[in-house]
């Protein structure tokens, strides 16, 4: 389980005063990115070393309190296989202990061919494994 | 059946050549708003009208085929009940006459109280029939 | 001069209820791309028939009158040469026949090596032509 | 002067690999605010305090050199008076120690009046001298 945060700011409220919500989106993917970071990987370092790209094919969130302007929020990432082709990376949003949302995103394996071309592969183990410690 | 557009602009997309995907739940909200308006609605005027704001609980979206900058983005909009006080709003994307996505959102009804608190309630079925008409 | 328009979506503003700013800068950036468009050119094609790219060196912005969710903003494009190797692109925003603001975007003209770097030159004036059309 | 730092996202960037500039003033606003809020303030709390807004009224950036996912871009604030109603802010992006940017806002100081509507009034010196403290 990789843990990160952010703060809620000013232009990711609506006139509603609360976050509009595709931002919870932009939070989840960069929270995938942040754990690609913290395990010594990147879109590019992936690319590079496993040939490969992880294209999301579902994306899914549920809203249960609002969060406002200013508010931290705390955000658990934990990813597990989907099948033998996918992974799905889940998120848990939190703010002052309060849960306020989760999420997750399902996303393919897929490798680059010669050509630029991408297709759909099963998902490297050593990939997997990076990005889910046994702790 | 609500039908609507958007052109994908370069901003939109990522370093992939692909829509960076939180933008497809911003087009959700506005393909939601858009057929508010169309109806003679918005959300100012639904706060003056019924006393009710729509708060989303729930967006979900697959990904099918990618989109790219440039790519016009249709969009076809349908308005079902979802229990007794919520509505779903689902989403269909095509581009070049090729369906690249769908996806969905719940919103709950709620009224704002005198103290501006807001609370769950019945959706109002005049509300409901404007947002689905029969056709 | 070109035309364009925008309406301005709830995602789009702030807790005031108005046009969270940076918005500008992205609706300025779509209008150049708009732009592009109706002179049958885009970002792949300026790079295919110049061999070329226009990274924005400079943006400014000013804001004169604040603008709602749910305003049309209609926008104008207009541009001219800004020494030999570079180009600005102004930009009037109105609503509802009121200039809510203006703007400029300067941007260099840089051509794509062999290796892909890309290094600053003359704006090729076909290509300024095709923007600045005698009318 | 106030220093912060942001990490560039995946989703920060475009086509070309670079960050799409508006996003540049996203950061900016953010950075006034983290300002704010590192001396004990924030919107809320300079509304209640001074009874003030400080809406925008120009923004302006210079860009030297790009800037890529999972870069970290350095943010130098630093705030000066602008007349009397009026104050700047000047914000400067580093990134791996190289400037790659510069930019600044002007703000106007507004009074929320007792019927809502706001009013250009003196720059608080109070307000002032927390946001530029002698050091």
């Amino acid at each position: 389980m990789f843990k990160t945060s952010v703060t809620i700011e000013w232009g990711d409220c609506d006139e509603a005063g609360i976050v509009f919500y595709p931002n919870y989106f932009y939070w989840m993917d960069c929270s995938f990115q942040r754990l690609l970071r913290a395990r010594g990987l990147s879109q590019r370092e992936v690319r590079k070393r496993f040939g490969a790209v992880t294209p999301i094919t579902q994306a899914h969130a549920d809203f249960t309190a609002p969060a406002r302007y200013d508010d931290a929020l705390d955000i658990t990432v934990s990813v597990t296989l989907e099948g033998e082709r996918r992974f799905r990376v889940d998120y848990d949003f939190h703010s002052g202990g309060k849960r306020v949302g989760s999420g997750h995103e399902i996303r393919a394996f897929a490798l680059i061919g010669a050509d630029g071309a991408i297709k759909g592969a099963p998902v490297n183990p050593e990939f997997m494994s990076i990005l889910t410690p046994a702790t």
